[in-house]
């Protein structure tokens, strides 16, 4: 398993004090030793970070506990390897190109090797994870239905992205983070849990290491931020967490859809 | 223009040395200040760092200059904005998927505006530049002629990417650096100069700093290194430099195919 981290928020916002809960988990308190990579977007570029060594002991990590980029969709993974060597082709955050829009993708779990015998069309793996195959496949999905660019009815393409995570899901453990830029589409099947921060902002304790921010000096009271992570950064917050199936989208660190798993699936 | 740097070595090599010398010149020696990029292949996978800020003044820049990342294949680029807003979107280098393949690209140069109505089909243009809109159209020729992956005589695919450039010299100065992860191609129409480094290795004083470094001391009697840039970086060794419309393809620091303009071009 893996640890996932991402944000959605109404406004550009820095993500070191949430990163820097993860960045322990990678070698430090948690078993990940397996490299990590993170991906902002400011606008419709995105900037990526990856390093094939634990975060636990990457200077690229260090630097960006620091150092803050302020983004509104921030996708981040922590990789504990099962399939796949440890080498940078392997390790997330992924990104492909589609409709000129960057997407990037994470993704927490282990699918049957079934996986690899799925057809793809436009998109294809670099490295040789089962992850990195299925976001080709979703990505193909996305592009047949849709070829032109996004349908009119953003809904419609959250319930496909749903439909296709579905069918992930009845392969194993699919856990996903996945944006296009504006949206943060989270999918889970074992343990996703987030928390929305707004006015007023309290003071957050992380788990992990010895620290703790007060959001109300960070913050303008329009502030809307959500952070999803595999487990909750926080001990003094109350988080929400998904059910097996259930998907939720952000958008300005709102929830704009969501859905519970699908009848077919049970 | 830009700052164009790009490596090819057989053996996983540092580039810290001249990065150090290209660093000053976004905002230090030289007038480019309006972000910087440098992408390193380790295997298959592709390692990028994008600042939308001078790299003079760029926190990532000074990490890098004393982090080394050992790769065999490194493209940068730093930039002097003329099409495009100067952001993450704008900054090369940029990358697209082609034959499971991560392709990197960066141009100096500008086209003429006409080159926005060239058709696309397979990629598109995340940002605004005229540079990524040719990668795009670059990458559909080449994916249009070779579906199904790479010829089996490389020589093809240089011959076509040379004739690809060859069009869009047409259209105004293109100085290219590409990489499909093992070759680095290199296309002229103004500035590129090279030096490929091997035994017996000497010292090297970079022009921008006060820096110089033994090579002998850092590498093995085997190592080949090519490195190209947009001008000489260092004062004390022999460059190459290219004609316009003439394309060098290195793979392992060393040159594997060569063509002068063409004819139809003159």
């Amino acid at each position: 398993m893996c640890e996932l981290l991402g944000m959605s928020a109404n406004v550009p916002t820095d993500i070191c004090f949430s990163f820097a809960g993860l960045v322990p988990r990678g070698g430090g308190t948690g078993p990940h030793r397996d490299g990590w990579g993170i991906a902002f977007y400011e606008g419709p570029g995105l900037r990526a970070f990856h390093d094939p060594l634990p975060s636990a002991d990457s200077r690229i990590a260090e630097l960006l506990v620091s150092y803050p980029i302020k983004s509104r969709v921030v996708i981040s993974h922590i990789r504990q390897a099962n399939v796949g060597d440890v080498c940078l082709a392997n390790t997330h955050p992924f990104s492909r190109e589609l409709w000129g829009r960057v997407w990037c993708y994470a993704h927490n779990g282990q699918l049957e090797k079934e996986i690899f015998d799925w057809p793809l069309s436009y998109y294809h793996p670099v490295g040789t994870t089962d992850s990195e195959y299925a976001f080709c496949w979703l990505l193909d999905q996305i592009r047949k239905e849709f070829p032109d660019g996004p349908p009119d009815d953003a809904d419609e393409l959250s319930a496909l992205i749903h439909q296709c995570c579905e069918k992930l899901r009845a392969l194993g453990v699919y856990n996903l983070l996945l944006s296009e830029s504006s949206r943060l589409f989270c999918f889970c099947t074992t343990k996703l849990s987030w928390i929305t921060r707004r006015a007023p902002f309290g003071e957050a304790r992380l788990k992990d290491s010895d620290m703790s921010v007060d959001f109300g000096a960070e913050t303008t009271p329009n502030d809307v931020v959500t952070v999803i992570a595999t487990e909750p950064l926080t001990d003094n917050e109350r988080w929400e967490s998904l059910n097996s199936g259930e998907m939720v989208v952000f958008k300005d660190g709102e929830v704009e859809w969501r859905a519970r798993a699908e009848q077919a699936q049970k």
